[in-house]
This record gives C-alpha cells, sequence and structure tokens, in this order.
C-alpha cells in the first residue's frame, strides 16, 4: 500500500505509539482511524490550509451544539454516516439469535415523555396555518413477524414535523406534544389515528453541515416521512421512518436514510369527513431470539 | 474493495450526489473523505454507539476552543495529522522550483508583534522561579543553502515555554514577550542570544486530546524544543522546531513532530558567567526560485 513519497514509517509510529492499556476494541477503532485519516491526507496531498478549514469547520460544530441541536450529528448525516451505522447494526441484530435489543436512530426529535393516545384519535392538535396540512388516516396492525399471528397490546408511536418543517418541541406555534402519540394495539392488533401526510423539509442549513451541503452542491431537503417505534413484551423493538412514495426528494435524501422497504403509499379514502387520504401500515415485529433474514 | 456484506452501492450513491458546480479540489477532497469514512465504520462494523461516541468528542473539542486554544487542532496533533500534513507541505515544497513561499506549522503561541533584540542580548526576562531554568548561549550563521555564502541582514525569530511547560501569552507571571525575540544577522552573517535550555511539558490534557491520550494509554509530553523562523529578502522563509538530542520525550513525542534532521547538541561553554552550556545553529534558506533536494 505505501505507493506514496512519504515516510513509510510514519504512520506505524503514531498507531505503535498506543500503551498496552488500551481497550482493545478502542486500540482496533484507533488504529484503523489513524491509518484512514493518513491515508486520506497522503493520496490527496493534503495541504495546511485545507487540513486547517477541516479543524475550523469541525470546531464550529461543536460550538453550535448544544442540548436541543448536535450539528457534529448532522454533519455526519450530510456525509451518509448515520445512515451507514444504522444499516451496519440492524444488520448486525438481523444476524444475532439472541441480539438484547436491536439499538436504532431515534433521531433528535423523539421525546421519551410522549402520551398514551386512544385508537382513531389524532395526534393533530394545531392544524397548520399555512393550508398545507392534508389529514390522513393511518391504521394497521402490529404481527408476529414469523407467524403472522396479530399482537396484541403492543404500543405503536409515532412522530412527524409540522408542514413547516418543524417538530413541536422546536415551534412555540404548536400545542405540546402536538403530532405526536403511542397507540396501543387492540385484541385484533390493530392501531388507528388521524395524522398529516408527511411533507419534506430541510435540515437546519445555517452551521457547518449546511455550508458543506452548498459546496458540494446538494439541497438541504428530507424527504416526507412519519417516525415510528413499535414495541411488544417478547418481541425486539423496532424503530424506523416510513417514506411517502410521491416525495419529491425520495430518491435524494440529504441525510440517505431511504431504503425501499420502507416507502409507502398514501391511497384515496373514502366517506370519511375527517380525512380524504389513508395509508394502511402493518408493523412486523421479530420475537426474542429468532434468527431472521430480512425484516 | 466490495469485500463486505453491507449495500455495495451506497458510498457511490453519496458522493454521487454532489452536484455539477461543486468545485474540483473541493469534490476531490470530500469523495476521497466520504469513501474513507465509511470503509472505515464497515470494516469495524462500527456501532451506534461508538459512533455518537465520537460525534460527542468531536463536539467537546469544538466546545472547548476559542481565541487562545485550538482543541480540534490537538486532537488531529495527537493523531499525528499536523505533523504528516506539514511533512507533505515540505515535500511539495521542495519538489517545486517557484513555490511563492513554503508554508509551515507556526504553532498556537507565535506572536507576529515580537520586537527586535540585539545580538548578544538575553530573551530570558523573566527568571523561572522553580530552579530549573538553565541558561544557555544560543548563536550561528544564516547563509545561502545552494552557495553556503552568509546571508547579512537575515530575521532570526525564536520563541520558547517556559520550565512551567507555558509560553508567555499563557502566563502572568511571565513579563511580556519573555521567550521571544528577534535578531538580525550581522555582516557576517551571524546572529546569537541568550535564552534558557528548552525543556519538555505536557500538551493541554484536560480535554478531548487529553482523554484520547489516556484511553491509547499514552503520555501527553512534547520533547524540549525551540521555535524558529528565519527570513531573508530573495529567500524561502523557513518555519521550524529544534529539539533537545538529551531530551527523554525524543523519540515520543506526543505530537510526532520531530525530525532527525532537527536534533541538536548543546554542549559545555567555557569562561562566560552568563551561560555554561551553548548551542551552534545554522540556518540554511533556499533563494526563491531554487529546487533542492533536501534543505
Amino acid at each position: 500500500m505505501a505507493s506514496h513519497r512519504f515516510d513509510p514509517t510514519f504512520t506505524d509510529k503514531v498507531v505503535s505509539a498506543m500503551g498496552d492499556k488500551t481497550e482493545p476494541r478502542f486500540k482496533q477503532l484507533m488504529t484503523s482511524l489513524i491509518r484512514h485519516v493518513h491515508d486520506f491526507a497522503r493520496e490527496n496531498e493534503l495541504t495546511i490550509d485545507e487540513w486547517m478549514a477541516g479543524v475550523q469547520l469541525m470546531n464550529w460544530a461543536g460550538q453550535m451544539s448544544d442540548a436541543k441541536r448536535n450539528e457534529g450529528q448532522l454533519v455526519c448525516d450530510v456525509i451518509g454516516l448515520e445512515s451507514l451505522v444504522d444499516e451496519i447494526t440492524f444488520k448486525l441484530a438481523e444476524e444475532a439469535t439472541d441480539a438484547p435489543t436491536a439499538t436504532a436512530i431515534l433521531g433528535p426529535f423523539f421525546r421519551a415523555d410522549t402520551p398514551f393516545r386512544s385508537n382513531g384519535e389524532t395526534v393533530v392538535r394545531t392544524i397548520p396555518k399555512d393550508g398545507r396540512g392534508e389529514i390522513a388516516f393511518m391504521s394497521g396492525k402490529v404481527v408476529n413477524y414469523v407467524t403472522k399471528a396479530p399482537l396484541v397490546n403492543a404500543s405503536v408511536e409515532v412522530w412527524q414535523a409540522s408542514t413547516n418543517g418543524l417538530y413541536e418541541q422546536q415551534d412555540p406555534e404548536q400545542e405540546e406534544f402536538n403530532l405526536r402519540g403511542k397507540f396501543r394495539t387492540d385484541a385484533e392488533g390493530k392501531y388507528s389515528f388521524y395524522c398529516l401526510r408527511p411533507t419534506p423539509y430541510p435540515v437546519p442549513d445555517d452551521g457547518p453541515a449546511g455550508k458543506l451541503l452548498k459546496m458540494m452542491d446538494r439541497h438541504p431537503f428530507r424527504p416526507a416521512h412519519i417516525h415510528i417505534i413499535a414495541t411488544c413484551d417478547g418481541y425486539k423493538p423496532l424503530t424506523t421512518q416510513i417514506f411517502d412514495r410521491k416525495d419529491p426528494y425520495l430518491t435524494n435524501d440529504s441525510v440517505f436514510a431511504v431504503k425501499d422497504s420502507l416507502i409507502v403509499d398514501f391511497v384515496e379514502r373514502k366517506n370519511d369527513p375527517q380525512a380524504r387520504i389513508e395509508l394502511t401500515y402493518d408493523v412486523r415485529l421479530v420475537p426474542d431470539g429468532a434468527k431472521t433474514s430480512g425484516v
């Protein structure tokens, strides 16, 4: 690999500086990171000015981050890293026969204190003033992925942004817990509620992630989506997002989170004065201890 | 290279999202960075928790940085990146026939407003109270690298930390411009001054760089060194550091900046009541437009 004209011993010297007491997994990660970062610098003959521009951008991301905003995460998102780590985690969880919990991306707008609502209720507590709020009826079953049997008393939690691209905790105009709720499946495994047809929105582009997007000649938009967490005793929790097939940003999500299996179709709904469109979505949960080859 | 079991199209998708208006060099750097970062994640099957720990560490570095401290730079330093970029820059400058100015690392403690002093004067304006301050006489010539002719009226600027590891602007106990000065070479190309024999000191280890060092089971010390900038009309400026051969950290500098050619020997000095040791160091400057194969 030493097909460069720089000191061929340098990277080994940095790696071997690590002491015997380094935790093995951390040593593996730092060794790999140091090799990749050094290869990146050599392959591109990185200049001091370019390196320093990168340092200042990362410092800026940290300075912009606080309890409500994680700009370092967003910088990773726009280069696809969070979605890639999500894919890796998902694949490992799939392959494990006794994964304790499939960790997954919550995103920054999840709230642990979201209240339960009754099936058939609406999560739209504040009607968007821009007239772009289209009410949809969403319903489905939670089922055992292996046997297809309906799961009674499972929990389905959803949250979504309003038409202005803001989640309720970002927007003083929205009632608390607007566009979020938890639902329990009934005796037939069914859940149902009214929500908004989701709309695309830009990720915050006033910081380093936005600067990178502009410099890469890319737009900041995420395709319309609804966040879902489904849980049931005896089953692996599922955290996911579903995407509207008609969204113009479906093929060019600024954070690369769309998977084909997560694209859904809103269709016409008849004879319901509350909603003219509907979405049917069944959630399939994997029993604890089951090995699967695709969920 | 796709010897992994993850989506083989994902990285290409992220890279190809860059638009036509992306500046070509930036596109090259981002393409390479994205490929290396994704390979790093896949090769190590990076978990969400590990990725998020990295994000939080980088955010912390930014939050700790201000006008007086660049923690993002220090994180790069402890994994050897600044020294590697310095080597790359140095090699490119060597190879260029008409490099305008060899950019080089100044470090965070350079001051542009350092005053000129007379040859033979001392830069030690505040004597260290810990008794560890050993006065040294440093002298030499500035010469033309090609012809070896002495250069008259060249400038030699030096700065160094005190025995407590602090530069004067970090330490209210030190007089302003303590341990720094600029000197002009005389009619024979000579400069001279008194300074301290430099002492090793730790890089600041109360932040993410220090945390990484501890986790890598490494010490934070830099070997004793004196910073030098030499300039002369018609010659390429030289920015460098020289290191004391007797320093215990010479082979394990926490930021990997030592080069063999920069190691110097302090020797006994006789018949000088002001200093018992001395260092002779000639600075060789490359004429503008000259091509060299090693300076």
